[in-house]
């Protein structure tokens, strides 16, 4: 046994394939967001344009949140000191678990320390504690519901992404009295589409099946509210647990899940990733609440993003760029290859000061690698034309095509 | 398949053995710790004096922590606003890696969301790296370490708490060509014992294992530097992998693995729960690096902690109250009885202000539920007589055995 090599091998396997991860090295510059300084590989700081921010609305910077969240620095310190139940419980949780059931529609919200951990506490828990349950999961679900759902260790069926038919095929051909969880997410984080939630509450309906949808990249930014498609769409009463985070749209950190509160109760007291860690920092806890208060009622930053969303997949279209179908306020710009991706926000960076991660495997899968923009209300039409712009030279420089 | 009816089942089972948990509503005062505020069951706010909070050193009220929160605050803003590898790499991040390889002795380090996921992605992604891996696991292991393990799929032996001959015994029986992981703790947090690091590491050395520390409840308690027990043992180099939390001792949130260049890049590259999550917090990274700074300089905490610890034991075994054995900061009583230690805990609360949350199964084994105080730097030899006279009240008027 050569530990050494194997590790050595399994790094070796990620530069064969060209996907080997270099962090670049960034500090966003709080009120002049999307502006932040990038470190590495340059001399000193040097300013950049952020393109692929799931801060999606700029709330990170908001002075409501700075603010709440400088009160309770000075209030009450820096982190909660413990879990949930032995001296971690502040009254900022507590008022934060209502405030987000309100928004959300639900009895009850229990908050976790990340989307992802939600997800994957939520799903292997609720799992374990429905005997013989069946898990059917969209293809395209995030890495953190599949990491629960195989947690679980429950069988899963996976439907191709969407597909209603499929997931009908799926549902018809199990046992009737199997306890049955349907999981899936409303808008979709690469592709930018959306699940058609009613049709698939339909289908739980007629097949007796608990329904379970991710909303981390609609949270806060759909629905009159901010409550996310679901509120959008008037189907969270359909739903019977509804998932997010509260690091993206929120702007902050952490993560939730709302629902009856019988089920709240449940996953409260069963799922180790909520029983057994030190609960959300209360500084970050007071943020959100400023936050989810503030977009309960203000409309602006949703309508800016959507603007802003509009106008750049209208530019990157009018210039022959590949932007994929999206219906959301997500625009991917599809390369189908890792190394170009890569050597694309290279340049992008180093010459043109703009900020985009390449998205290779395993975040999408192999051949659909692609440069995801999340513009939001801050960018304006300029650095949209500035960017847009960039890119056109580059796929001349890279000889790649554009449409006519 | 009535869904209802198997979560009210699931919450039956909590109240009939007596463990349904019921959140106690706190917020801690800043500046005054361990002075707290509590909410719930009381008309308005009461203060308490908080006996079992694991920000150990008070570090969550530090003026330098503190500081150095808000000027992040108020420099990048609230959240990251992405992955590690997508816009949410910040200096800070970079910055604490690299304090913490120091701290620690190894040539890297690596952030997680929270010491649960630093566990859990690590063991499981570590397992999957090393084809066929036997992992043995002390049988006090924390949830976190256990679910790692389980989440890794691979074989499981677990040995006796702290017996070497059950652990040499389970080594000796498998195939030497068969990977091998030892995972353990360094200080046990209910019992308060610690592990015998180096007699572990020689078994390793012997049987060609790697090793795996948790130093939760020991690092920046331990140590010249506040390094942990691998710090104040000299023992840091001869275990693979050092794990810990940002949220306890250095009085904020997070987690992390200190390693070999060669680990970190694995499981940075190839463990989900580190992937495929928004970061942490830049204003929690920035007040993880004041606290980890000042408690690699200053011994003055640390000895604090220590001489409350003694005096509180001393005080304890004086009275003739159950204390246990412990050797480190940590003062467990034993109670065995969940209802009767939830009781004790309520009547110290409401009778005389003192906040310590009982200790039931499944955080221990039935049958040694406990009350666990962690008293620090700030807590007085007053406030430890008073605690120690409410329990010897207590203690004879549930008519329990004092020794004499
Ligand atoms: C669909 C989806 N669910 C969950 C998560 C995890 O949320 P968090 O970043 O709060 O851990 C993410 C991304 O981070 C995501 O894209
Ligand atoms: C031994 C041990 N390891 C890991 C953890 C998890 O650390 P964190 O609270 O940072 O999630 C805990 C407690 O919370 C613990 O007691």
């Amino acid at each position: 046994m050569n530990y050494e090599h194997i590790f050595d091998q399994a790094i070796e396997r990620l530069h064969s394939e060209g996907r080997y991860r270099v962090f670049i090295d960034i500090l966003r510059n709080k009120g002049a967001y999307p502006n932040a300084r990038c470190f590495a590989g340059h001399n000193g700081p040097k300013p950049i344009t952020v393109w692929c921010s799931n801060d999606y609305l700029a709330m990170g910077q908001h002075p409501k949140v700075i603010e709440a969240m400088e009160e309770a620095l000075h209030d009450v310190g820096a982190g909660s000191g413990g879990t949930r139940n032995i001296g971690g419980n502040t009254h900022y949780h507590i008022e934060l678990e209502s405030e987000l059931a309100d928004l959300l529609g639900k009895e009850g919200a229990l908050l976790f320390t990340s989307g992802y951990v939600s997800n994957d506490a939520t799903l292997s828990t609720l799992a374990k504690l429905l005997p013989g349950c069946v898990i059917f999961s969209d293809e395209l679900n995030h890495a953190s519901m599949i990491a629960g759902i195989r947690n679980s260790g429950c069988e899963k069926k996976v439907f191709r992404h969407n597909d209603l038919e499929h997931l009908e095929e799926l549902l018809a051909a199990t046992d009737p009295e199997t306890p049955k969880l349907i999981a899936f997410e409303s808008v979709y984080s690469m592709d930018g589409d959306i699940a058609p939630i009613h049709a698939i509450c339909d289908l739980a309906d007629k097949y007796n099946a608990l329904t379970y949808i991710d909303e981390v990249h609609a949270v806060g930014m759909y629905g009159p509210r901010g409550g996310g498609i679901t509120d959008r769409d008037e189907a969270a009463h359909r739903i019977d647990i509804i998932e997010g985070t509260l690091g993206k749209a929120f702007g902050v950190m952490g993560g939730y899940i709302a629902a009856d509160q019988k089920v709240i109760d449940c996953i409260r007291s069963y799922a180790p990733g909520f029983i057994f860690t030190t609960s959300l920092s209360p500084v970050l806890v007071a943020g959100v609440l400023a936050s989810v208060k503030h977009l309960k009622s203000s409309n602006e930053e949703r309508e800016g993003q959507q603007r802003s969303a509009a106008m750049l997949k209208q530019m990157f279209r009018d210039a022959g760029l590949p932007v994929m179908n999206s219906t959301t306020h997500i625009v991917p710009l599809m390369v189908g290859d890792p190394v170009k991706a890569k050597a694309i926000s290279d340049i992008l960076l180093a010459e043109y000061g703009a900020y985009v991660q390449p998205i290779n495997f395993p975040t999408v899968p192999r051949g659909t690698e692609r440069l995801r923009f999340t513009p939001g209300p801050a960018h304006t039409e300029e650095m949209m034309r500035e960017l847009t712009g960039a890119l056109v030279e580059i796929w001349e420089r890279m000889e790649m095509k554009l449409a006519a």
